[in-house]
């Protein structure tokens, strides 16, 4: 089938019946343009944490099939609730739940992964002139138990559908217009992106960009998805994610900043092998995320290993890390929070030499000094203290001549 | 498999965490006792009506498919949070929604029957030695797509369940201690019947006992399962819904009232073949559901036709019945409210003839005046004044020396 759109509408788009009806008025506008339209929701407003918050007052560690059977009816009210405005309008619709689908996952409950949709159901449906609403967040497994995708995971079902039915475009409408070159809340000219790579989309989501979700990035570039992003509450066009290689004079397209920081450091360990792999793997066991990692230059057979991780976990990691820096014999552990990650991306910095070293000097410039640096091939990030991040964005963003982009 | 119990929850017994967190300690202790434990839960609380108030924000009608899958939800959140507390307390379960059971139901959504239930899952699960919550109120039908049941929907949930499971005994565990021969806030030395018929049960539930629905009973009785009301807030035996027949001497069981009436009448119609089809096709076909019929004797070729309807649906009646009587071009309509319909009940009324007559004597002993006479083979309901109600159901109480059951 032609002209399939898939839209998907995030928590704050429809938590109210004024805003699922505005949501629904559009839908059928694009429906009047002659598109296939697959709509994926997410739960109103606060539902889900409402939920969450709902079963810690029956149990402190509520098992997770059981909160997959409860999160799922967050997404199921708002499909009916939208499937309900949109048929009121005059226009035939038709919600589906992830069972109702097929929406396939894994077993691991509230972070479970897709593995195969079943376009059944919805062809037919699409194929009846309907608009399909589809619960986002959930899936269903091998048992025909309920599943939860995690975080970003109303996005993920969003780009997974837009893959699997070959759609020409995944919408992603949120409470931005789009993508800018520095969160405008902090540089006051920053530009909205018309266009920007998966691989660029994908740093900056990673380094606190909240548009887009990492997971669902990496989902849409593997699959090749065009994604949009854009605004739900109004008809701008939005900032279109792809394949193209840019222009080549676009080095930087965005400065990003993640305040959520804390630093964890183990130094004096013995520098053998397996060192590295005892020390995160005893964090991943305990759920603990760790984000820039940085092992420094080995002296006297001993060596440091510093890296960032969000300042909730700070207690947890200290706990792990003591007990790992004992088993090594390490000489001991730092910990430090009130840190920023400022970072600056772009897919054009491969072929542009130096824009490392532009970044340092900007910052040196301030008199800001970097506690931490890693790179990738389009990425640049530096760990600075926190209540000097926003002058770091605004210097680098006046640097790279973002405004003009 | 033996030793099965279904228990069925209603709201009331569900309606917060704390409840929640008590009705899986009794569930507890009944697996302990070696039973093999299926329980039905419906929503919390006010959730139903919360959700219908929420679907009526986005559309004055909306679509019965998505009420039924909105409503759902209200179901499947008990079932969560009642296996999470069960779990929580190291015992292991399984909540399981109509779709996951195969609970299918014919076509109609908001007022679905069930067809048929799938046994395996939940045989499955009891064999893994799990207790298993199901969500009541809920089914599929052949599209796959979510119903629901209606009103008394989780009581009939609960009763079908036991049927094809071949239960013990299908327990509804409610507000109330059990059936009473009155309602304890009207008549103070009422007292809770031990065992009752299918029959009795049915016609006090249609007579407005709230404790079952009639639909329930219908089906308990067309399938033999043994039905047990009793409270979920202690542990007392409750009243026995069997086939069992009394013994003699039990003429009448219980004294019921239900306030909720108004009375219509249409007088001087032609007294013709299909009269009576087309005003009672015309009330169905908007959904009014009419209680008492009274038709009286024909006099000049004309007839006068009274009934009975809920208070709420008096508006709506009166505006079908004015059209009505235009049409069959009878005399006039008139409606009055304020009325009570008080019943008395009994299977062993059958072999006791003046059973009515020692209610009519009571009724004129008090000086009220009875509005309509109906009659079954167990049950003599007569319309009085609503003020006059309580009043007759004490009387009646004493008359047939209830306290002494």
């Amino acid at each position: 089938m032609d002209n399939i759109i898939v839209q998907k509408y995030g928590g704050t788009s429809v938590a109210t019946p004024e805003r699922i009806k505005n949501v629904a008025m559009r839908i059928i506008n694009l429906k009047k343009e002659g598109k296939n339209i697959v709509v994926v929701v997410s739960a109103m407003g606060d539902t889900t944490d409402d939920l969450i918050e709902l079963a810690h007052q029956i149990t402190s560690n509520p098992p997770s099939r059981e909160l997959d059977m409860l999160l799922a009816t967050g997404e199921q009210v708002s499909i009916a609730l939208l499937a309900m405005a949109i048929e009121s309008m005059g226009q035939d619709v038709i919600s589906l739940t992830a069972s109702q689908v097929g929406i396939y996952t894994d077993n691991i409950h509230t972070r479970a992964r897709i593995m195969d949709i079943n376009t059944e159901r919805i062809l037919e449906e699409l194929n009846k002139d309907r608009i399909v609403i589809v619960a986002g967040f959930q899936g269903i497994n091998e048992f025909n138990d309920i599943t939860t995708l995690g975080r970003g995971g109303s996005d993920t079902t969003a780009v997974a559908l837009a893959s699997v039915l070959n759609a020409e475009m995944c919408e992603i409408l949120t409470d931005v217009d789009g993508v800018y070159t520095a969160d405008p809340r902090i540089v006051f000219n920053s530009k909205k992106l018309d266009t920007i790579t998966y691989e660029e989309m994908l740093e900056l989501a990673t380094l606190g960009a909240k548009v887009l979700h990492p997971r669902s990035v990496e989902l849409a570039w593997q699959y090749d998805v065009p994604l949009m992003v854009r605004s739900s509450f109004n008809e701008g066009e939005g900032t279109i994610v792809t394949n193209m290689k840019l222009e080549n004079d676009r080095v930087v397209s965005g400065v990003a900043c993640d305040k959520n920081v804390a630093k964890a450091s183990i130094y004096g360990v013995p520098s053998r092998a397996g060192v590295a792999y005892k020390i995160f793997s005893a964090l991943a066991d305990n759920g603990i995320d760790v984000d820039m990692i940085v092992q420094n230059m080995t002296r006297d057979g001993k060596t440091d290993i510093s890296f960032t991780i969000a300042k909730e976990n700070l207690n947890e990691t200290s706990k792990v890390l003591k007990k790992v820096s004992e088993e090594l014999e390490s000489d001991g552990v730092t910990f430090e929070s009130g840190l920023a990650k400022v970072s600056i991306v772009g897919a054009g910095m491969i072929n542009h030499p130096g824009v490392a070293a532009r970044m340092f000097e900007a910052l040196y410039e301030l008199g800001i000094n970097i506690e931490l640096i890693t790179t990738s091939d389009i990425k640049v990030s530096c760990l600075v203290k926190e209540d000097r991040a926003e002058e770091a964005v605004r210097k680098l963003h006046d640097v790279f001549e973002l405004e003009n982009i």
